[in-house]
């Protein structure tokens, strides 16, 4: 197999692809309610001031500040209580020179006031009348106009990943629609004369499909939209065929093939023939997902994926993910951080190739351990029964039990 | 505010409600391809062997192992070509002493092989001759009957969140339907005189809602179905007729009240009408979030939320999002990892409450730095301007610039 000899790292099949990306977004607006975790294509602008008025941050009074200096227990300041301003109304009470008017926290000031005294530092005299017992600066206990958002300030940036309070932050300005990236749409193509359906009963050599659903679900966990493809066998035109089909309405391409080298050599075949330049990378050097093919036709990432269940997903988090994050307009992909764990057993690796390996955590007196879970690539359950990955560098020999290592939990941003 | 006086810890909130947690879950049957971050509510059995035949996992020649012992490159077995087994076909071939068959990656070993040499391995003498250049043992490159999963073994435990493989998994094993557990209905009731909707314009004094909002955001993050009520003003009757409707059809309640005293002590009589025993827990020892109430009535989980945007996404955090997870039939709260990251500057704290600080996460000449985001619990922008947040213990007086922190990262599982 000569293509796979001149593998490249899988920070070079993304770099590969990045540079030679189509970077023409499609927007859409979207009510700002439904924009959890979408792209903004543009930057927010506040139109408004936050907030509109000097609120109170307190329970309490407001008050002209230089009433209350020099206020102390001892000696409190009198102040004469003038009115209230109740909740989401405007002020009707004007202050004069040692008057005072009740206040509520969110509530507005009276007129006149420029602060406001806690009611835990008051005391009560009589029905029209209270003890100030410490005083207040110019501004105390008061949101001031304008404190949180200035009109014209950046509410959220471009390219960023609407989060929960962002959407409470839009809606907070009246922003109750913002243009977002259009999700990309992920067409996924499984290939394989061995395929059945999942809800079938393969005859004797036959097998379901199951990386397509396995990718599927992983592709919307990274906000796309994945489209799943009836199956194809092992025929170069039946492959093109749904192939062209596929590459016309997505925006990214991966074909789920079978695992055997003809196969793969009709995958390039097909991905040649989608544009150019077509296939450029032949080979990862990582174990498990060597035989990985990476591409691009018309600004378009295209991706053979290796047939085995755990290749296909390591390769899917070290190459797919990212691209698919650049093509949902984001700048940087997003990762979870690692989780630190002690190795409870020697892995062994071979330098020259990142090595990575499905891991089970579990708590032993408090220490978080990481069992390596062996298992071949063309098991799911490998998968299935562990946690998260561990990565052995491309220069390492290995990690040693006892040593900590920073696994990768499965699922991710 | 003397129910504010006692406090309790956010974990002791958790355990008051979890020992009284109605915790019979009702569960519904869905097909296995949508069910990714699914509850499992009972254990998935495998009633298939997987593979169901011997498999090879190598393109090259199913053999029977004895006829290479002893191969070398300088002495190599001579073996017969005497046919082939397509990929996805049963076998047709069988072999006898010193003979070999074609197998693919994924396919059926020929009838009478029992391991298979890789391509890799051989040379080809002539069309129906090759050598075999080194030995393999029985079941090398093989994958045996029932070494992914054996019949009856436990595909899924019960009570977990199913993530992208273990979809391939069910359906590797046929398996297109799965028992989940409902997910939880989360009744979010916004109080206060002084909202409106956030697309109207605020008269003086009035404010848009947007708690409710931020967190129904957030509830979607924890995989449970927000329902969002009408804005309710500040008045018993009508805010008992609309918590009574939502506590009817929800599993957890949540108030998000005005921030004024009086708007919390309604919220408290009004939990306390919707059945026994009602709030239980009045204050917790964090800050932003001390004015929080935490109760529950016939089982289902009641919460009253601080009207302040920061301390309302603080509580949700430590104390709402681990009891919809155990409502969602989880039985532990998962969480992200925490990022590592040195302090950029002193952020004092006061011992006998929990501080929760905002903070920006930059890097600085390649090391991760927090940024501590100062401003009111108040203002949603100190939210929308952070990556994450910082604890400081409740027995701790603060943190100097330069020490290691753990940041929380905004969102989660």
């Amino acid at each position: 197999m000569p293509e796979f000899f001149n593998t490249v790292a899988p920070a070079d099949a993304v770099a590969v692809l990045k540079c030679r990306l189509d970077r023409r977004l499609h927007s859409e607006p979207i009510p700002a309610v439904d924009s959890l975790h979408r792209v903004t294509s543009a930057l927010v602008i506040s139109t408004e001031e936050l907030p509109s008025f000097a609120r109170s941050s307190m329970d309490g009074y407001s008050v002209r500040a230089q009433d209350t200096y020099g206020a102390s227990e001892s000696l409190p300041a009198l102040l004469t209580v003038v009115g209230d301003v109740p909740t989401g109304q405007q002020s009707s009470v004007s202050l004069r020179i040692g008057e005072a008017a009740v206040a509520y926290t969110g509530g507005m000031l009276a007129q006149g006031a420029d602060a406001v005294v806690m009611i835990e530092r008051t005391l009560t005299v009589d029905e029209n009348t209270i003890e100030v017992t410490s005083p207040v600066a110019p501004g105390e206990n008061v949101v001031q106009v304008s404190e949180d958002v200035e009109l014209g300030d950046v509410v959220l940036p471009s390219a960023h990943r609407i989060r929960s309070q962002d959407v409470g932050g839009m809606l907070a300005l009246g922003i109750t629609e913002v243009e977002v990236v259009r999700k990309p749409r992920v067409a996924i193509i499984s290939t394989g004369d061995e395929l059945v359906m999942p809800d079938e009963t393969p005859k004797p050599g036959q097998v379901r499909d199951i990386n397509s659903y396995t990718i599927a679900a992983r592709v919307t966990e990274c906000g796309a939209v994945p489209v799943n493809y009836d199956l194809v066998p092992d025929n170069f035109e039946a492959q093109l065929a749904v192939a062209q089909r596929a590459f016309d309405s997505a925006d990214v391409l991966i074909f789920s093939a079978g695992s055997s080298l003809s196969s793969r050599d009709m995958t390039i075949d097909v991905l040649n023939r989608l544009g150019e330049p077509g296939a450029l990378v032949h080979g990862i050097s990582i174990k498990p997902g060597k035989p990985t093919i990476v591409g691009i036709a018309k600004g378009k990432p295209l991706f053979g994926l290796p047939g085995n269940p755990v290749s296909a997903v390591v390769v899917f988090d070290l190459v797919v993910r990212p691209i698919i994050h650049l093509v949902s307009g984001l700048t940087e992909s997003p990762v979870w951080p690692p989780v630190m764990a002690i190795l409870s057993r020697d892995v062994p690796s071979v330098a020259g190739r990142e090595d990575h390996i499905p891991v089970r955590l579990h708590r032993e007196n408090g220490v978080l351990c990481a069992e390596p879970v062996f298992g071949k690539s063309n098991l799911i359950f490998t998968l299935v029964n562990s946690d998260g990955m561990m990565a052995i560098p491309m220069d390492d020999g290995g990690r040693y039990a006892g040593e900590q290592v920073e696994v990768r939990l499965h699922g991710g941003p």
